[in-house]
């Protein structure tokens, strides 16, 4: 039996930081670099929602390293995104190596336009760059009242193949969402190895250790060290060896891109792919039939007796929507190591910071 | 972590039994119960490439439940795949209550053409029933040389939601396929719980036991016989739980189907639902960057050195090529028991089995 490891949290380690001034702040920072306001506050938006749902790994921990990489030319703050190819259900985009979260959301825009005309919408972007979370985009078709998926290739090898304890494939992350009429709605979000590298990474802030028989080290050894671990495992073995090879095949050869095993280095400097596939469920059904049983369906299943150690049962995503409602109001508990890195940006940009240090 | 288990497999309890004979006694039986024979020979070709893939849980094996279910008015011999509605990217297909594995067929067939046409193709079937192996149909797409998904919703509820011990979703399969130009295609053909049922179901042929953590019996206690399992784990924890609910969606409530929480009966009298999404890659990217890029990738993989317990690195889906095969050429070992209720069937309907008794 495998679990699903939750996301590190301790308020004895973060600061809680508000959610408009820490749009506007980011805002700022990009536009510092060069971005066009309407752009950044776009990428922003995908940014904070990661963060709200406690996505931290995804969210604006990220910032630093976006900065550094426009710094080293990877990222063009005014790359422009352009449709290569299309017919009447899909397009190619070209993300012109801006921020990922710019071109993949023009990309879901685009799917759910299509959707909207002939039923299904399919965007593949390629030249792009890190998206963040992949639920923010599923939640845009969601918001439509649609079905959405979409997936993104990440860089270098880093998780073993079934039946290899050498890298081989990539942790890619891919996410489902559909639409209810009460209630959050279903998002599912994960990633094809045992855990993202993101909770890996948090384990180091927090201190903690990873789970027995997740990882190998540098010489190919079993560690539960988070700075030590350096390949991860497949979720369910086989399975989730098969899903990360279909992200980089989807989210990548399907336009031109590399494997994971031919890259040898970081998001930035190799780019990204991502894949974006809408449906609209009003040209396959009768919506009211479609929702009245989603609703139904998801209030038994929430009505199920939890098994020891768990409160309820949840539907995929209403831990995220849970968490989104209460720090939306509350402000995002987020850790002082990251918040320390984006205080020292803010100095440098002769900005100030939204949260008391 | 989890282990991806593989079906059970003992020659002492198995009969070899040639292909082509095993598709001519099929045929004959199934027009014994009124289909016509040029559908027959589609529902036979399906349930025999699972055999010969080595997925024996979805193939032949079935066949007595079939006929049952066309004594007892569940399946239609004669049902008529009628198109519901579409555009130039979708269809919706009413399978009217005939083999699943014909209107599977027609659907994604017609899913393949609507991608020649406007490089994606997406079917949902409503009305039908149980479909046999998902890879099956992913395999039609690769051949004709596009990427393929389907998904399939299957009966009552039988799998625990990440957080219970109750059963509140179903065992769900998915098949993701890739074409290669050389070497076995990917194909990726998972369920959503630990284990299929029928790998379970097998197990009790072969008297295995389960492992561990896999299964809860009627009182909730955890057990590993195989005859006592009534809810399974889902796989990866909330992973597959959250995969297990999409099938549902797609295949099921987008085409007007009740969830597996709604669902009181077995699959047969239930019926079934499906999802078909095919992609044209050549509409999306120079088809000889995408082939030369996939199969040195593949290659690469397969070069990785084995984990201990493993004799290579195989793609998703070689370990079933192989065995099609080799078994295409040699026949397919299937077990003793099963193939005593196809004989039983044979006699009351006066046909020889092609197999020694």
């Amino acid at each position: 039996m495998s679990e699903t490891p939750d996301y590190p949290h301790d308020l004895s380690q973060e600061t809680v930081v508000p959610v408009e001034g820490l749009k506007e702040f980011l805002t700022k920072l990009f536009v510092k670099k060069g971005m066009f306001a309407a752009e950044a506050r776009i990428v922003v938006s995908r940014l904070v929602e990661a963060d709200l749902r406690g996505i931290q790994s995804h969210g604006c921990r990220m910032v630093p390293q976006y900065l550094r990489a426009m710094d080293d030319g990877h990222i063009d703050p005014r790359g422009q995104v352009l449709k290569i190819t299309s017919t009447p259900a899909m397009a190619v985009l070209d993300g012109g190596r801006s921020m990922g979260h710019l071109a993949a959301t023009k990309g879901m825009q685009l799917a759910i336009e299509m959707a909207k005309s002939v039923g299904t919408g399919t965007v593949a972007v390629k030249n792009s760059q890190h998206f963040g979370a992949a639920s923010v985009y599923t939640l845009m078709a969601v918001q439509a009242g649609m079905i959405g998926y979409c997936t993104t290739n990440t860089a270098h090898a880093t998780v073993a193949p079934y039946g290899s304890r050498s890298a081989g494939t990539a942790n890619n992350a891919f996410s489902w969402g559909a639409p209810v009429r009460s209630g959050p709605p279903f998002v599912l979000d994960m990633a094809v190895a045992v855990s993202s590298w993101g909770k890996i990474f948090a384990e180091k802030f927090y201190g903690g250790e990873i789970p027995p028989g997740w990882a190998y080290d540098a010489n190919g050894q079993p560690t539960t060290e988070p700075a030590a671990a350096k390949v991860l495992l497949p979720a369910a073995g086989a399975r989730g060896y098969g899903l990360a090879v279909l992200s980089s095949i989807l989210a990548g050869t399907l336009v031109g891109g590399k494997m994971p095993i031919h890259k040898t280095r970081g998001v930035e400097a190799e780019g990204s792919e991502h894949f974006f596939y809408v449906l609209d469920l009003t040209k396959f059904t009768e919506p009211d039939a479609y929702y009245s049983e989603m609703d139904k369906a998801f209030a038994d299943l929430r009505a199920l007796p939890p098994a020891p150690g768990f409160d309820k049962v949840r539907i995929p995503g209403e831990m995220e929507a849970e968490r989104f409602a209460q720090w939306s109001v509350t402000g995002i508990p987020l850790h002082r190591a990251p918040l320390e890195q984006l205080a020292e940006l803010a100095a440098k940009h002769d900005l100030a910071v939204p949260w008391s240090v």
